[in-house]
């Protein structure tokens, strides 16, 4: 009894809370499987519009429905009027996921899901098509309207979701790298099982409450430091290293220190993540088309320390740090992009979740103040 | 093992997920505590803004604190222009608990919680006094706005949060019996344990994100009609039956179809939810004030139907509808009003898991495909 409290207080950290067929994590301690499909596999051979049918309608789609979703959810970039105003109201020094948080919210407000039969939800998918159409143009339009003054037009004519986001953001159409990096990054965050800000979603969807809710949810607990926001924390380690030397001085310092040093480690993968392999290598090719001679050499030194000192290897947000910076990503706006992508895995699990539900709603132990009786507030 | 999860399966039921030293639901059944005060106890000697301090800072005040405490929550009703310029952009058929969301969403936005060194919160208790004036103000300002064309001003001068809102909803100092009612009704529904809502409030604060994004979510998951918003579908069919004897027959055959009825049972409590008797209570001083022939008697028929075939007892939401009605309350703001006041207990659970904090991340049991290769799309 006692064991079983210590280990629930925890974090729930190895409790089962549900069922899933979206994916595996670290299952023999490394390894990303969506609905069955090696993350590798998956990031060598696909766009991320196929990824997010995969995900949100179970399987890969064939050519013809590739053709038509990526045309559909190009239909569906447009920011309305009222949302646009809303942006336009939120002040520069906002915290960028606050944005696309009350992004999220008020598009529920202004196009709602359909919940008005208790526990049918037939414009699901819809909703979820749209989030992720639109998600680029929210973070952007803010983005460009606050730091710019520019009311950017969010009807581009990019053919990936990638590409739709590096163009508003920059004000030019990416080149084929860039949009070639961005599509893989949106593939490797999409989807990982029960982490905290999915598990968010789900105990919402649990209550029978609408996709917004669900996907505002999980925007404010990805928001955390110890969840999302990793990459940005390790770009801003990495680029106050001169070279190679300095960081391993620093980093050495650091470790002497007892500092926390994020972009390593993970609470389920315990020899190594399956997505840094990948992002990795895009790094070192977006370090020689850009000319970097610092900040990938950096990385691998980071890594190599990392490793030799602590034993613990680099999870997908260290090299999605250089990664980004070359492509001209500020920093602040790592973590959107993670919702972007991430958007698909939370989605579908509200589509789960409600397919098979009970409300979730656990037990807590007690540790209180005894039976007392209140005292009149004149004798207090 | 399939037994264990099975049981997590079905919403973590009976599942220990953490500490807390806040309340106790039916430890023996029935019974509810808040920080060791039985609530008959505090609901019978004490105002909302007395349980407020007690839930968010741990004791009841002296008379000098709460005087202060009450002082400092007058002077936070104040909407800040960017909010109420959101709140007129939210059109009139919006789901209120999604203006709620999006309120609290944007405050986030205008007035951040202070995150700047990871893993200290030295607003938050500001930030929680805030929401704890300001929600009314935001709820009353969309819905005069939208409803009536009528720009309010928020800044009253009740002396209670119960009686502010009802005066910015109906544009009248509300009578005694009415402040009293509405300070009783948010004690009610201050504070209850690992609820859905109040679970994705600490899932939210065990990334170490914001408060906001913490209350966001919360209110996202009272949104669902599992949850929250038992006591607007208790009205809706209460509403319906012109008499005792007419809702006894339309009871009866809904039983009969077996038709799911709101505002009766509750997970946790098995023989009586202690806040019917209070609310009860209430529900008929105020039907006697307004001189009501039919809803009350009718709320009384229905309790006994559901008690003598179903053995269910009412939950704290049922004479809630009849209550609210009677002060004049519109059915689609009685679920925003559980926000103002749950909104306490949100806060105090968001302080209490920051304080001994670990992520929430459970496990997932996968039942999704086997491992399976991706086949070029031009072969699918």
């Amino acid at each position: 009894m006692a064991e079983g409290k210590v280990l629930s207080g925890a974090g729930l950290r190895g409790q089962v809370a549900g069922k899933t067929a979206l994916s595996t994590v670290g299952v023999s301690g490394s390894g990303l499987t969506y609905r069955g499909y090696d993350l590798e596999d998956l990031a060598e051979n696909c766009q991320f519009e196929e990824v997010a049918y995969l995900v949100l309608k179970g399987e890969l789609p064939t050519q013809a429905q590739l053709t038509e979703y990526k045309a559909r959810l190009k239909s569906l970039r447009g920011l309305p009027k009222a949302l646009k105003e809303v942006l336009e109201r939120i002040p520069k020094d906002a915290h960028p996921m606050d944005v696309m948080r009350t992004g999220c919210s008020v598009l529920g407000n202004l196009e709602p899901e359909d919940t008005s039969v208790v526990g049918q939800f037939p414009t699901q998918q819809a909703a979820a098509d749209r989030m992720l159409a639109i998600f680029p143009s929210i973070i952007c339009y803010w983005y460009r309207f606050s730091h710019d003054g520019v009311r950017i037009d969010e009807n581009t004519d990019d053919d990936s979701i990638g590409g739709h986001f590096l163009h508003m953001l920059l004000g030019k159409k990416p080149s084929e790298l860039h949009s070639t990096v961005m599509n893989v990054s949106l593939i490797l965050y999409a989807e990982h099982e029960f982490n905290a800000s999915t598990f968010t979603a789900r105990v919402c969807a649990s209550t029978l409450s609408d996709i917004f809710s669900c996907v505002t949810g999980a925007i404010g607990s990805l928001r955390g430091p110890l969840h999302g926001g990793a990459n940005e924390a390790a770009m801003e380690m990495i680029e106050k290293f001169r070279d190679a030397e300095h960081a391993e001085q620093e980093m050495m310092g650091m470790l002497a220190r007892k500092e926390k040093i994020m972009g390593f480690g993970h609470a389920i993968y315990k020899e190594s993540d399956p997505r840094n392999a990948i992002i990795k290598s895009w790094s070192q090719k977006l370090a020689a088309d850009v000319g970097d001679t610092v900040l990938y050499p950096v990385s691998v030194r980071c890594e190599e320390v990392m490793w030799r000192e602590k034993k613990l290897f680099c999870n997908a947000d260290f090299f999605h740090a250089s990664a980004y910076h070359f492509m001209g990503i500020p920093t602040k706006l790592f973590t959107p992009i993670f919702v972007m992508s991430r958007l698909t895995g939370w989605a579908a699990h509200v589509m789960e979740q409600r397919a098979d539900n009970r409300i979730i709603r656990p037990s807590a132990e007690y540790v209180g103040p005894e039976p007392r009786k209140v005292t009149p507030i004149a004798s207090r």
